[in-house]
């Protein structure tokens, strides 16, 4: 266990080794059935005791014996006749990520650890490796944000503060983008108020949609569904489930843009034509919101990033452009 | 296993028994060891062998015995002797949340599941609950947006459809909350539309901010860290990091309206005041936000509701009317 008190708030292990117990029993090859069971008794840490590790006079790991055949079989045999030879272990400088992988698959309730020459160093309980998914995957939802895997509820403010803050300010900058775009149509806006009031609608709704589809691509990269399937398949998805939702949207809020337009004397003969770029924008900005929620977290994953981190901030930035770009681009050329 | 016909998608087992496997092997109470081992031997499934459970003449479960006890122990002894009496065992009417919460508290292998009246009708492996929590926890991002825990990417696209697209009608209608809000101001937009830019940047910024607090709070009460702490200490924290990350963000954004609005011959000479606005605004809405992040999912979990549920829909809809309203409301009061 790490300590607490250089800067890393909580204790995330990175490596095998910070989850590993020692052996609780082993015994050489060619050891006989009854002299393994002695090794059994005398074992140090009995409760842990699952497998009885078979390794070479190099201490390297040639098999293992399950409790029930080491019971059951003639005190004369040798272990070599009942044990499991060359079973899987893990590696000591694997990643925990990779090892939490083959965990899953596998469901064994103990891993030996080996080292490059397959000597025995320790085990790792399997219920270590799930806890260690649990907390990598409860992370996802921060990480979309800006907030680091390490940060939890009893984090020190300050270094909670340290860490989330850059990406406030890369989120800032790319709202810039956004309100420069917003910007380079004031003389839109200044001739139809009524489209200020839809810009959050647009920005608001454009997003979640796309958060919708990010969030699904992120959970099938980490249960490892995404991997099974063409990529092109589950782009086409959420671009389909953007566009329908766009549209249906899109007719709510063109109604909306309606009544409203049309009650103030100065847009009330531009009514019809700004629902129509309402609806038109919904739909573009949530077609293109669903595929950048497949494409985001893909890309990220790519160029060897965690395709979760600050995920939602850079599909935000493409919403809020597209979304409200659309719409007073739309309405500069249909309505003025 | 579910059938996938009938419009659940995804089989995501509800009750322990979907996860329940045969017991492989039981004796009664006064067995021998003997005896006991012989069951062992004749035992169905012999791999999924961990325990040998010890019954009364009810069937009741009263015991269980670890292999290893039973290998070392004399023939002629009997299994109650060398019992661990009265185990932890789950209640087959356990909700499968509640089942979770106890295993990934207790580590064993394997739980024993009985009825009400204590007798034993099967054993659900330890890793089939850890998965469960795997699953559960990774669909916590998309329930944030209004996508439900059984949509992964591989479900029907007309299902998928069908459960999102409320959560987005939802989130429209809260938008058109927010578009009343900066409606209210048209007045005030027409005379600075320096304003209309900066709309999308309060929005997205105590967005994302609230969001950190949300995704930090539900990963709590996920793994358990947020009921182990005063609530009060949590809302504090996430108070002081949303004022603390405003006041920076909010001058830098402050920083740009000053220079934007300076540009324009009409704001220019107000350009100091809206910057003050936005930084007052900014500073103020991220404080709402980080408490909002925390009371949100606090609150969905009081009234019975899953605390993930479209919280993030509910969060942008106080993020969104603080923003944009105390940026518009600031701005009426002090400059105009």
């Amino acid at each position: 266990i790490k300590s607490h008190t250089d800067g890393k708030d909580l204790a995330i292990p990175e490596a095998i080794v910070e989850l590993m117990d020692p052996i609780p029993a082993s015994v050489a090859v060619g050891t006989t059935v009854a002299a393994a069971v002695e090794a059994v008794r005398r074992a140090q840490v009995p409760t842990e005791l699952t497998y009885l590790y078979i390794t070479d006079e190099g201490d390297r790991l040639v098999g293992l014996v399950v409790l029930r055949d080491l019971m059951l079989s003639e005190a004369d045999a040798t272990v070599d006749q009942i044990m499991l030879a060359s079973p899987f272990a893990l590696h000591v400088d694997m990643p925990l990520s990779e090892a939490c992988k083959a965990a899953v698959r596998r469901h064994y309730p103990v891993y030996p650890v080996v080292d490059a020459e397959n000597r025995l160093l320790g085990q790792v309980r399997g219920w270590r490796l799930f806890e260690q998914q649990i907390i990598e995957i409860s992370a996802q939802s921060g990480q979309m944000v800006g907030v680091q895997k390490e940060e939890r509820s009893f984090t020190p403010l300050f270094s909670a503060f340290l860490k989330r803050h850059p990406w406030l300010q890369l989120n800032l900058l790319t709202a810039f983008i956004a309100a420069f775009v917003v910007g380079s149509f004031t003389g839109t806006i200044e001739k139809i108020v009524a489209l200020a009031a839809f810009l959050p609608v647009l920005a608001g709704q454009s997003g979640n949609t796309g958060c919708q589809a990010l969030a699904i691509t992120l959970r099938g990269l980490a249960l490892g569904d995404v991997d099974k399937r063409p990529k092109l398949h589950l782009v086409l998805r959420e671009g389909a489930l953007g566009i329908a939702n766009g549209l249906l949207v899109g007719l709510v809020a063109a109604a909306a843009m309606w009544f409203y337009a049309s009650r103030q004397p100065e847009s009330a003969s531009q009514a019809p034509m700004l629902a129509l770029v309402i609806l038109l924008a919904m739909s573009g900005s949530c077609l293109m919101s669903g595929i950048s929620g497949v494409l985001i977290p893909l890309g990220l994953r790519r160029v060897g990033a965690d395709p979760a981190v600050a995920s939602a901030i850079f599909l935000t930035t493409v919403t809020d452009i597209v979304g409200m770009g659309l719409m007073l681009g739309l309405a500069t050329m249909l309505v003025l």
